[in-house]
């Protein structure tokens, strides 16, 4: 692996901070209840500094944190969510390189369900399709999620559809902003899409080793790079407000817990039902068709039970669309 | 990776024994050839001595080859394959945990379709469910391939036939014994299993990465271990000769390039089809089906064109096996 995740100690020292946020905390206190030295402790107060988090230090006597950050740090993250499978695992990086690469690394080395790989800037994020996933340090939510799924790889499809939805419902709850959903797995807020979902398993042919669901959500980006800006945006831009990151990903391993649980006990069609409620592309709507074999227009039909989008061709035929991409014609 | 690959420069080595196979070759001759010093030639002589091969050392002159190893380094195996694309690229170890994980790291990183992992020994193989593989060191084949078919993962299963119909037609060239086909793909001689086939994939949902196929297969063992002997064979067991695990191989290889290449020309039916002609489990065979909700008897009706077994229950009524294994029923 290329990168070393985050320090389990660096992350001790936000934890003591955070719980003495009203206070100055003392330096050989902080050594102490970490176990390391006072250099130590200078040291790392000038890297969370240098990575915008905002302590003062009184001399001779401690460091006080001015307001708590937004970093996804375990410690941030982890007591907002209770008891659930995901997310009992986090593991976190200020930077790596693809939190899928990670967690694809990890699932190989046996990582459990419901691990989580967490980073708060990402050099070389991918996206759907072999495409780059642009990925700007402390604006957005670069995460990683490792499910060992009792079903059968063709059976997984469902899965990015569950990401969907559950990412949707955590950007609904988080900023009251309305959420469209583009088949598979995007989310689009005024038509910019905002949120991006790469689904990739390691299987035998007939048994699934790991599934692991790569979800890039743009939060705070300020502004989006040139290139980028008439397709896509941030939950920030949108809402003419800064948005707090913790808050979106705590509601997001929220809402992937409830949904798994829903697959698990009500089947596939728990999920597809509530995509398709969730979705403008569901049915009806005109969509350009991009696959490996060529463009086609077409109006979608609803969804079948493995969670591929059905197709209308303009001279009457049907298909079912498992790989590829659709885009509104409007 | 845990142990690193076999040492290019003693393949060179090799090489250049079997090539003067006849003749004494001077140490120092080997030395300049190689670009290492006289002493590091006499220490992989050792090693190679250590390995069983038979090397004649002349004081004050040089070394000569007694007999020509059966060593499945890519300088005895390569020159067999003409042009061919499976074995272009080889990757040849003495001892590896498990070519299939060396395979699958290789293709993260990568690797080309037709790359091969191949090793003498494995200390950690693996097969099909979860199981081990039992892999003496310089009696089997231990191999994996990787490949990068223009396939939709739903699509995949056919390759795990196309390996197990390749490893037929080589068992039966190298060795004119008859072989039978178990569904999907353990190659069995007079009822053991000689040879085992781990297919594994890394994939999108919608799009494959890169699909790694794991050949082992018994050789030349003297005796399998007494946990296996009613179930496993080997083929100098079944033949009652030794076998040159080169030639077996490069006969698998062979055949893997021409089925892919008929897979490729004329879809997955003429896997399929071959499938079912060469495999007495294709129809009308009785068997226990083990599948992880149970054990059913039931009665073997062709493959359908994905290369699911269709079987008829005693009811009457017909279902398709994609995962799980059947036994015989006699």
């Amino acid at each position: 692996m290329a990168t070393p995740s985050t320090d389990r100690r660096i992350d001790k020292l936000i934890h003591l901070l955070v719980k003495n946020a009203t206070v100055v905390v003392p330096g050989p206190k902080i050594a102490s209840e970490i176990g390391v030295t006072r250099f130590k402790v200078w040291e790392w107060i000038q890297k969370l500094r240098s990575l915008g988090v905002e302590i003062r230090g009184v001399p001779a006597t401690g460091y006080q944190l001015m307001k708590i950050p937004d970093l996804l740090t375990p410690s941030l993250v982890r007591p907002e969510l209770g008891a659930q499978t995901i997310g009992h695992v986090m593991v976190h990086y200020f930077r790596t390189e693809s939190t899928n690469d990670v967690a694809l690394e990890l699932a190989a080395e046996g990582a459990e369900h419901g691990t989580v790989v967490v980073a708060e800037e990402q050099t070389a994020g991918r996206g759907r399709l072999g495409r780059t996933w642009y990925s700007e340090k402390f604006s957005g939510i670069y995460m990683s999620v490792i499910l060992r799924p009792p079903l059968a790889p063709a059976a997984a499809p469902v899965l990015t559809l569950l990401a969907g939805v559950a990412a949707q419902q955590a950007v609904i709850s988080s900023t009251g902003l309305a959420v469209d959903i583009r088949w598979p797995n995007d989310l689009l807020v005024n038509g910019k899409k905002v949120c991006g979902i790469l689904t990739e398993m390691s299987a035998e042919l007939d048994r699934l080793h790991a599934v692991v669901l790569g979800i890039g959500m743009n939060v705070n980006h300020g502004q989006m790079p040139a290139e980028l800006r008439t397709i896509a945006s941030s939950l920030r831009l949108e809402t003419n407000r800064a948005i707090s990151r913790v808050q979106v990903l705590v509601a997001l391993l929220r809402e992937l817990e409830r949904h798994y649980g829903l697959l698990l006990q009500e089947g596939s069609t728990a999920i597809t039902e509530r995509w398709a409620a969730a979705s403008s592309f569901a049915r009806g709507k005109r969509v350009r068709v991009v696959t490996a074999a060529g463009d086609m227009l077409a109006t979608t039909a609803g969804l079948d039970p493995s969670g591929a989008l059905r197709l209308r061709r303009d001279d009457g035929r049907e298909e079912s669309l498992v790989a590829g991409e659709v885009v509104e014609v409007k």
